[in-house]
């Protein structure tokens, strides 16, 4: 686990992004409930990232790339493309620092995450998930805009403004004495558990960082088995629209192949369990791709 | 609006109550979505009080109440009414202080609150809300076993514990560069808006203190207007469980009267559209009688 400066992201990098987005992005709170630390059997808390600015942490690291963009590239404008979160925080980061945005966003997505999308500003362009190559569409209008791509998983600024909410989270909970003995991460193309796995690696070697996937999206645990990235089934369905990712992306696997100690898989069922708990004790809403590791925790 | 030293409440009061409950009580965060910015015509922030522990602002009141308490008293238990928002503070601070408490709540309470009370290690004695009085049932109990009654609105500490919220809202609006016009706050017996009225009349003279209520108990806006204490029409009904008080509280109304800037009302329906709003834009979830205030804002 010793840290490798050579790597695509380091916890420098890390530290550096949170500087960089202090003021620009909220210090969510950590919450907790007696009953769920009596059901699980140990202290549990929970990161309440769904109250960051676009309601996700895909806000951190969209700012984290755009603030890095000298005046010519802001000009040109971002492409991005994205289920949902990562479109709503390239949206409203673009906005944020007065560049326009253009987001590939499937056509099944929520409509509330697309309606949002476009409500920041943005141009949204809509594709068929499971037939179309969104990487395609967004390649396509690189080449006719000149506009720049903001990768949700395969950009080291985004995923190291991603890895600013372990970051907080593990210095909150040492300040409440509290040290984590794991983390436990949703885990879609990889970028967030990569990101927290490379920072707590160096900053919090007790902690087991755990990435979670819906259970018929578990390419991160058979990749990690294998050795290679795996895909995921093309007919594989979850309710998690934020994790359904076809394949580990190829920046952050090497990242989690390192770092990562475990993978971990939920049922919709479960996540759907997690939510109304989320609901019901910690009094927020947990979209189901976040409740990912509280129902896996639950199960 | 200027102090009134011989008042039940002080500023100087709720300055200690912050200063005992520093570590006991959470710091909830303040929320804001850009859209209800928008539509509203000005910046609104949100005081994430359901992040409390227990869920509600009460716990702040009987955490400082009970902190105060001496052994001897500690050892009597104690004895609190409520439709469910005190309760829950009441047990889950007495659980906290090591005393027994019983706590008297109407059989029709929502029945995660009556669970939740019970939860926390609290004797729940149930009562008709609409044919039994339940100030006489609790001194019923404090007459048996001695106990001691914490009243949720007619006790100096308990409504000292409440203006916490209002004072810890009041400092993190400033440190956003955000100081307060207004503010409002629920009310039902008038504990919360008293305190938090007499605190910023100190603190905050800038800020207009509102009290909102359920349309059909509307007790504090006629009360004001005659000068005295009226009643609501018992046949009221509201979902606003939380605030369906029968009559202003003895101890809160002379503060509202002299630091309260005027009462709003909000509908049933009203409140609904704001929970929804509230779930959907903020991610968190609101009970009935928490989103009052911004349901009248909304209105």
């Amino acid at each position: 686990l010793k840290p490798d400066p050579t790597e695509a992201v380091t916890a420098g990098d890390i530290r550096a992004a949170s500087l960089q987005l202090k003021g620009q992005v909220r210090e969510t709170p950590l919450l907790s409930h007696p009953w769920i630390d009596d059901f699980v059997g140990c202290t549990v808390v929970f990161k309440a990232e769904m109250l960051q600015l676009t309601g996700s942490f895909k806000y951190r690291g969209a700012c984290n790339r755009l603030s890095r963009m000298t005046g010519e590239e802001k000009s040109r404008g971002v492409v991005a493309w994205s289920s949902g979160n990562h479109a709503q925080g390239v949206a409203a980061a673009a906005a944020q620092h007065g560049v326009m945005a253009t987001i590939v966003m499937p056509a099944d997505a929520p409509a509330i995450k697309i309606a949002n999308t476009r409500k920041y500003g943005a141009e949204v362009v809509l594709y068929d998930r499971y037939n179309e190559v969104r990487e395609e569409i967004a390649a396509g209008i690189v080449q006719r805009t000149g506009a720049i791509a903001v990768s949700p998983n395969d950009d080291p600024m985004v995923v190291a403004g991603y890895a600013t909410v372990g970051l907080e989270m593990l210095a909150q909970a040492e300040r409440l004495g509290q040290p984590l003995d794991a983390l436990l991460a949703p885990c879609g193309g990889g970028g967030l558990v990569a990101g927290i796995g490379v920072f707590a690696a160096e900053h919090s070697p007790r902690t087991r960082v755990i990435a979670v996937e819906p259970a018929d999206f578990d390419d991160t645990r058979r990749s990690m088995a294998a050795g290679e990235r795996l895909r995921n089934d093309p007919s594989a369905r979850s309710i998690c629209d934020a994790l359904v990712a076809p394949v580990p992306a190829a920046l952050p696997f090497p990242l989690i192949q390192r770092t990562v100690a475990g993978v971990e898989v939920a049922t919709d069922e479960e996540v759907r369990h997690a939510m109304k708990v989320a609901f019901e004790r910690l009094k927020v809403v947990a979209e189901p791709g976040g409740a990912v590791g509280f129902a896996a925790l639950l199960a």
